[in-house]
């Protein structure tokens, strides 16, 4: 298929391993497997000789039940076990859903920004794709009288990440309400990217909770510390369209590998523990970021984060590969230039890593960095 | 998108560990992960004192290089591991591969028998799909000029599996090289599922040992006795088209997770310690099948296996589906029926998974079906 150049995959992956200071990544601290052992007061031995005796066949074509029931417990209990498809990561959730949805004549609204696959896969199947994007000049809010003008009987899925992927901002169970009212008065599908959800006192609803043609995806990569898993999975009340999924998934992965889902299975029965650990670390880098942009007169975080990441705009005519290009060669640091998003003049900054020094040695050479440009007069 | 049911999925999955016999699967005997430590005289304290270290962040992007090392070594000195991609089971590559290559106004000659993703998912995207049948009467051989004849200058790619799925039917170097200068005559792909290659005491030709333009998929689950690793790989000579491939890769799995890239290296750093196992598995189970089907004149097997599969042919009316229901229902045998080939009045029977005598229990079982069948004049 003609399909885009996956651009964030394209930028962070060669140079994730490179960068003197990366800020590319939007994951929380990975754990390894002895810490995930430790921090969960998982019997070390036990553990091992599970893995062991493990027989390297198939496993679970439905998912291990116990990753099920883990999985399960993440939501309200309007989501039950039978409603949860285990899968290869988020991105194997996403591009199941896509594939398995979108038909020729569909429509399909995307609300921007978004994961790449979301309007990418669509596009390259044929579907029209109708883009809303939010903007930093309204603090990134979805203005639902647009989408709602957007929508029409042919409207298959309406898609979006939330908590949003780069800027953090997070739909209220009010906002998610109205959305579902649009989605339901065309029948159609919606689809949240939830894999930055949770890391909040207050319970993040998701769409599942709500709309019963709501589908979630998500994954142990972001605020679970663990993509090395890969699991990830897709949650629906609609049976039947989870049986179509299920089809999808046969031609795309067959199933997770039982080691794996072992694994993912103690990451999601101590979900709190990943929750608390990994919001105290975002948060303490999140003030920092928010006292360092103080003293930057050309930036700007157009919105709140209630995420890993924050998505940074800045007000100078470099366009946003130039600038993460010119921050990389000159600074060593890593940013996800904005571009990865369809957005311009902005870049990415993760900060779910857990080291706050590093975070604000980071923050200080991108303030070098644009000092130098205001010196030679590049801005 | 408008896919069909992956047949041999819907059928076996949810019967794979209920049948009282099960023939149906095609993997050779799985091993546990001691099992694997033990015959690959692996340190099984250095093992998991590896695992235990290891970050469960994403791991290789471009796949772990001891893991490459090893894939490289299944092949001949044509291919170097930067040729190599490591995906989401042979499952994955297959699927990559077809979205990857398949374009609008482009045609796939496809020989089937062939597992469903080479032909349904080319369909699926709208491309035209030009089918070449091997059957029984022909001992399932290819007819060169046939498919020379069907190809033209939009075929994208000739896609077949070798040795066959289900039939074991293994083309010769030969036989391999007339299908390339096919492929060449027209500039066309010449893709192989080689998953089931290696249970010969010859080596066996990969299509990427022969042709630049050839693409080899494969993963551990067959004759490596490692489904649950969930590795594949996709090999080829043109790095234009594995950066292509890769962009594909992005959409649909990112990367493999380091566990099982880990356990994946060592099997494959011990292939020979597998084909040696596992030939000598299914050399005494297929030598037990020529003998019973030697007293049962309505089964014939029309051509020789070099595989953990061999496909039965029968003289009666009765649909292939409705054949392995009822000797599911009444003989508690499973097997993969024909339709999920497309191949009416005929079953796969795998022998792969290294218990003789309850193989020759499940064929006498069989046996008593089709006496069954006799005696109520249903045949």
């Amino acid at each position: 298929m003609n399909i885009s150049k996956f651009k964030v995959e394209y930028w962070l992956n060669p140079l994730d391993d490179k960068a003197e200071y990366n800020l590319g990544s939007s994951c929380c601290q990975p754990v390894t497997v002895e810490q995930l052992l430790e921090m969960t007061g998982t019997d070390k031995e036990g553990f091992f000789q599970e893995i062991s005796s493990m027989s390297l066949h198939y496993g679970y074509f439905e998912g291990m039940p116990r990753l099920k029931k883990a999985i399960a417990g993440l939501y309200t209990d309007a989501v039950s076990e039978d409603m949860i498809l285990s899968v290869h990561g988020g991105t194997g959730a996403n591009s199941i859903v896509c594939y398995a949805l979108c038909e020729q004549g569909d429509n399909v609204v995307s609300i921007l920004p978004n994961y790449q696959q979301y309007y990418s896969i669509p596009e390259a199947i044929g579907v029209e794709v109708r883009i809303f994007t939010c903007d930093a000049a309204s603090g990134y809010a979805i203005d639902f009288d647009k989408i709602r003008a957007m929508v029409d009987e042919n409207t298959k899925m309406i898609n979006l990440a939330n908590p949003n992927n780069p800027t953090g901002y997070t739909l209220t169970k009010g906002q998610l309400e109205e959305l579902v009212d649009i989605a339901k008065s065309v029948d159609a599908y919606l689809v949240c990217d939830e894999i930055y959800r949770g890391l909040s006192d207050e319970y993040m609803y998701s769409i599942c909770d709500l709309y019963e043609k709501g589908i979630a995806t998500s994954s142990t990569s972001k605020v679970f510390s663990s993509a090395g898993t890969r699991v990830g999975w897709i949650v629906t009340r609609d049976l039947a369209l989870k049986d179509t999924l299920m089809n999808m998934r046969s031609y795309h992965s067959i199933c997770e590998g039982p080691i794996n889902e072992l694994i993912a299975a103690i990451v999601l029965e101590n979900k709190d523990l990943f929750y608390k650990r990994n919001k105290n670390i975002v948060e303490e880098a999140r003030a920092a970021l928010y006292e360092w942009i103080k003293g930057q007169p050309h930036f700007k975080v157009a919105c709140d984060s209630k995420s890993s990441t924050s998505f940074i705009c800045y007000d100078f005519d470099i366009p946003a590969l130039e600038f993460a290009q010119g921050l990389y060669e000159e600074k060593q640091v890593l940013v996800c230039h904005g571009a990865c998003f369809e957005q311009e003049h902005s870049f990415r900054i993760g900060y779910g890593f857990g080291d706050v020094d590093y975070f604000k040695g980071g923050l200080a050479r991108i303030g070098e960095y644009v000092k130098s440009l205001e010196e030679k007069g590049a801005i």
